[in-house]
């Protein structure tokens, strides 16, 4: 058990010391990480976030991963791998091969300005499922939000919510329409003011 | 060492039989195989697959893995992880985080009827790189021509090629603008009629 713990905080100390190195504040709360989650990937970072939030969802009975397109993928395959179940990635363009109904629902983008569709066939999201969604940010909520509802729709079951990285500030957690499941994130920033960038105390 | 042939020749079976099993001829060569890898991924399948490419990948001196979203991810990645090397994703559509020049070049996709355009910041794509790239698809190499031409203008140097699966009657090895690399692909489909899916003998 000291050994999950300690490899945990392993996880999250290296999480925060490579967004201290590497991430850029862009101003408007937008936090630039493409050196290793968001454009370039590390993929032995990705292992120990797919390790931290299998650890913490360990018990939680899930059936299958949940996450978006694009960056969700990385982390929210990794975590899967670890707790051996299947990962569903919403789309956000409709591929030649989903030609049957899907489940759609919209996810405002304020950073965007405009809105995203995600799209789920039934195929891959079943009633009874129990599903953890993993994405790489927990900011606003609106996509994972929308993930929520596609659960919904579906009848299956929301049993956890993990994020890589949570900016606190955007508030997105309160919003979270689902406040019954235990929501995780990895990194948690409570502010960015002039290029600073502030974690909340573990 | 036999082990190591015996472990690829237990990923190429699995794979073919999965895709046997749950790949769907959905007519003018488009194969449908969004319960493992396309919407639906399984996580062990992508493991085995970057073992497998990790394998034959081996020894051509990569210093970084290459692929384009969205179904590249999650082979790209496991590859990556096994080669200990970092993976940049082509995006295709302009994240808010991308605001200094990028390499963009055009990827005609015939099943979407549209040009998809690749994006590769140059941060993350130096000269000297030695550039795997990793798909999930090689087809009509439309996209790894793209992701070709992005790595040429970087001054960066291709030293292979990857593709999960090859839809061998598309033509795209022939195709591909670099011929000088070797070309791997884990499942070689020459046929597709009537929903019939037909492998090359190994």
């Amino acid at each position: 058990m000291a050994l999950i713990i300690f490899a945990e905080e392993g996880i999250m100390e290296s999480l925060k010391a490579r967004i201290l190195a590497e991430g850029q504040d862009l101003n408007h709360g937008i936090l630039k990480v493409d050196s290793f989650l968001n454009h370039q990937v590390d993929p032995a970072l990705m292992a120990e976030v797919g390790k931290a939030f299998a650890a913490r969802f360990a018990d939680l009975g899930a059936t299958k991963v949940l996450t978006a397109e694009i960056s969700g993928i990385a982390p929210a395959l990794m975590t899967a791998l670890e707790l051996g179940l299947p990962v569903v990635y919403a789309r956000k363009t409709k591929p030649v091969t989903m030609t049957d109904p899907v489940y759609v629902e919209a996810a405002p983008s304020h950073t965007k300005g405009m809105d995203t569709f995600l799209m789920v066939s039934p195929e891959f999201l079943r009633p009874g499922d129990r599903i953890l969604i993993i994405d790489d940010f927990l900011a606003s909520a609106q996509t994972i939000n929308a993930l929520i509802r596609i659960v919904q729709h579906a009848k299956a079951e929301l049993v956890g919510v993990g994020a890589v990285i949570e900016k606190q500030f955007e508030g997105g957690r309160g919003r979270l329409t689902d406040s019954s499941v235990p929501v995780e994130a990895l990194a948690v920033i409570t502010s960015m003011q002039g290029g600073r960038i502030e974690f909340a105390a573990d």
